[in-house]
């Protein structure tokens, strides 16, 4: 076990407040929801399994290896595979945040496939969109207990389309997005959020 | 009366901050709801009847037995026999919690029988669910001033179905549920708010 | 102009309160709202007309008569005839209160002449009602700019029906409410926003 | 560059709070929004482009011309040029803000030409309106990257229509509103926010 250095401590405690932020918002339910960050060594600093996200502290994150193997002793995140197959192919990305909310969980239920997003101004806070005329594409896949088979649904996915995907859903489990910095992330979902809100009401007003 | 000792005042504490949390969320408005903890002796500490739930202090937790008699001549919730009749089947519950939230009244008032949950991750949240694919029935009542008898019916119904039941639902009351500590309660209170949220806007969208 | 007393002080006080509370929730935006306590001589502490409700100091609630005059050169709410009203029919009342949410506004919108409330357990937050099955009528009255105009209305209806009332609604305006004091006042309001909510929900399920 | 004065340190800190205020009600998600203030020499106090409108310093507030050019180095927002049609055009205002919620991307999304705002008591919030019975017109433009085109759009549809108007809609992208100072501002943002909402849940209650 590596002594806990300042890099760690510091993705740590943002980590712990993303938390904090999340569950205030009612994203991460329960003890619902993942959080990592990539170190600078390779490594993830990463949520430990089933602690409950609004009162995390540094001890409730671990180090795990880029495999997703524990480095010091904790269990991680049962989710962890589907961090390291966000790292692997994308080398930019630095965090990967999984939030559990109400609007994504209805969204997985009552789309097919995906889910497309155009004409919102608010795809601009996604990286290389730059006007509302952009189509963002959000996949769904079904949910599975077997994560290593999720994680390789979820590369095939991206293997077969070769547009920008800054997003996925899971039908009934909520939604992952990641970015360059903890704070890029962070507005992805507020993005996601707010665009998930938007989608729903419209399916209730019958014009979608 | 016996003195309050330390065991007494931490369930007291922690029933005074389950209450300012859960009005912080809406989820007893007026004077609604009510809480307990089960004792190392068989007692409770349980809320007294008619007090504000947002702002409670330790004297608004009185002590009574394991029958629902006041031990120490404060008058104690309306409903303390529902509490009873969960400690009684229960030997491992330690909390029963009782919310009065919108999303589980208008569940109450829009479905029959008992409310099916299925293909949710968060149902996870509950004991002994380690799959989506699980099914967690959550039975409702038909309101009742007449408490004793609502025990009873709940008691009959348990009785009769031989799986787990993590809550029950009363028809335009609110809900029940209760865990092996205030903390797990309270998760369970999380797990049932955000399926009721789901599943009423299920019915909004004419998708269940 | 009388000087300040310690009665006025605390009305006015917990009249600062109320606003912060019910601006925080939404229910008294821009500068909408109004309240008044009855004091001990009769006068009214009174909220000044057109502050923002949830920004109010102790110089924001002025003294008025019970014929809704002002006693200190301050310009009372434009509604204050509705306060009067409220005080002259119920001697034991001490507070009214005007919220003014989106609930109220839209059951105000949806419904003609009055809503029924039953088969709910929150109904038992009103005075004298024990039972769910207890019905409650909320007469809904038209908008009007002329307050002397609708305060006779009001009480012409009132006159009317003999049943107990604890509020009213004025057509995209929101509701008035009132108690023994402002603890119970705002108990009324958390009731009725609450049954609103549930109401407007039912509606929007097709199920009312 | 000029030196920071006090009248460009208070509208910068009063537009920092306006963005902690809307950000914590979800209306400037990621990095949407922009916020102005007139200065009495006719130059701009106003957001720096792309900064998280809920975490803003003073340092995110720059110095802007009559014309909407930067005075001092920073990149004013993309949208400057809307905020330069409304001062030009209304000498008495003062202040700009763009807020971008839920409630007006959908009603923008969904409605045509314009909505037709009548019988609120709320709308007595705006300037120059003191009955539910005025008519408030609120226009609904296109979205366009191209800022220049839209604000000739907005000014030629203000030549060609007489009445008072307090603010308008971009589709997909949130609305403007204007007023003599910050508070009045805010409170114009206030009632459009409740009324937006209003309108929106009767049309999915299918009475509008």
């Amino acid at each position: 076990m590596k002594p806990m250095n300042d890099e760690f401590r510091s993705a740590a405690e943002q980590l712990v407040e993303v938390g904090r932020a999340l569950y205030a918002r009612g994203m991460v339910p329960a003890t619902s929801g993942n959080f990592s960050c990539r170190l600078s060594d390779g490594a993830m600093a990463i949520t430990v399994s089933g602690r409950h996200k609004g009162r995390l502290t540094p001890t409730d994150i671990m180090r795990a290896s880029a495999a997703g193997e524990s480095l010091d002793g904790n269990r991680p995140s049962a989710e962890t595979l589907l961090h390291v197959q966000i790292y692997r192919r994308f080398p930019e990305v630095r965090c990967v945040l999984h939030p559990h909310s109400v609007n994504a969980t209805l969204i997985s239920k009552n789309r097919r496939g995906s889910l497309e997003l155009q004409d919102y101004e608010l795809l601009k806070a996604f990286p290389g969109v730059d006007t509302h005329e952009a189509r963002v594409q959000v996949p769904i896949f079904a949910n599975d207990q077997d994560i290593a088979r999720l994680a390789a649904e979820v590369d095939a996915w991206m293997d077969a389309h070769d547009g920008p995907v800054h997003g996925y859903l899971i039908a009934g489990h909520g939604f992952y997005t990641w970015g360059a910095s903890v704070d890029d992330t962070m507005r992805h979902i507020e993005a996601f959020e707010f665009l998930f809100d938007c989608e729903l009401q419209q399916m209730r007003l019958g014009t979608v």
